[in-house]
């Protein structure tokens, strides 16, 4: 059995990504999505192993020392991360793992795992993106202020993304989702065992 | 429209690529099968501009000379190459084009279309491949041993291919190389004119 892809979702708040993983996850049932580990409390309706892992600051910090995340930063007071564990064994089992996080942490899986495959989803637009976000409703102008601003910084980095995903049509972007998915596993940087196997047979051939 | 993607499909004699692609143009309808010039005699039932484009060795010359080959190159006593202008046409209609050539001039189209999509189908293994070559019951041992020896050869150089497609069922095989070439459409290199009006747009929203 090959080893599962290491997939990397990233994307503006507002574009849809966790819809996405949602519905990729309802669909297909060869994807592992990765769970965080936070200091910030839980929100009402948020369970422990679910939304993420809530530590507390001691127990994060002992994480970090043991070398228990592949990556992990701090956002305002709070710790969140990517626990190491769940992942290596989903990926080492042939699942294909995604870790929903923003780009400094995409950036920090890349140098750790170059093969990792990194997915940036967006909105067709940063007007439909704008629209969106004040479509909802719940949001003050003052927040959408702030995530538009952040969404301008993110997007300086985007270009260092292997994968641009646009979220127009939900089920659209969840089928090409998973098509990039599965044919990463077929890869050159993938399947070099195979290849330095089939080159082997090959020089067989020529010996007699 | 966005551009087409350029394919290159190579694979060892007998691993059943000219199978792949007659069964990928008949399934989808987004594929342009690029169509060889030679110098060769054509042989019984193919038909000029269909399997090949049948040229005099003065009228390849002239195509070399006025620059209307992406590439070509000397086999035996025979020129083979691939004519520009109906791959440019076809990629900027948006279609994707299949040159179905071997290593060396995949290697040329790789360096003058960096972008070009390069994928290698083989059979599962080299004993596999060996015995499809001995049980068509068409060649002569002699001639399957030619095979075997410029497979071995071949498989020197698979591993500067961008994928490797294993043809071990043919409509799995067929699926997914669909599913690579459509989703190189979303890879970051083919979106940076869109990702740079992202960017402009969204550095707007910090402007005010």
């Amino acid at each position: 059995m090959s080893r599962g892809v290491l997939v990397v979702v990233s994307g503006f708040s507002g574009a849809g990504k966790g819809t996405i993983m949602k519905s990729l996850m309802a669909k297909y049932d060869n994807y592992a999505l990765s769970v965080s580990a936070t200091t910030r409390n839980p929100r009402p309706g948020e369970e422990d192993g679910r939304e993420y892992f809530f530590r507390t600051r001691e127990e994060f910090e002992e994480m970090i020392r043991q070398d228990q995340l592949i990556e992990y930063a701090q956002y305002v007071e709070n710790y969140y991360g990517t626990p190491k564990a769940y992942v290596e064994e989903q990926l080492s089992q042939g699942r294909d793992v995604i870790l929903e996080i923003e780009i400094q942490g995409a950036r920090k899986i890349k140098k750790k795992f170059p093969e990792a495959v990194l997915v940036f989803v967006t909105a067709p637009s940063m007007e439909v993106l704008r629209e969106r976000l004040v479509g909802r409703g719940t949001e003050t102008a003052e927040v959408i202020h702030q995530r538009l601003a952040r969404a301008a910084q993110e997007a300086e980095g985007v270009d260092e993304y292997d994968y641009v995903l646009v979220n127009d049509q939900l089920d659209e972007a969840v089928d090409r989702l998973h098509g990039i998915i599965q044919s990463e596993h077929f890869s050159m940087k993938r399947n070099l065992d195979f290849i330095h196997e089939i080159q082997a047979q090959a020089a067989k051939f020529t010996e007699n």
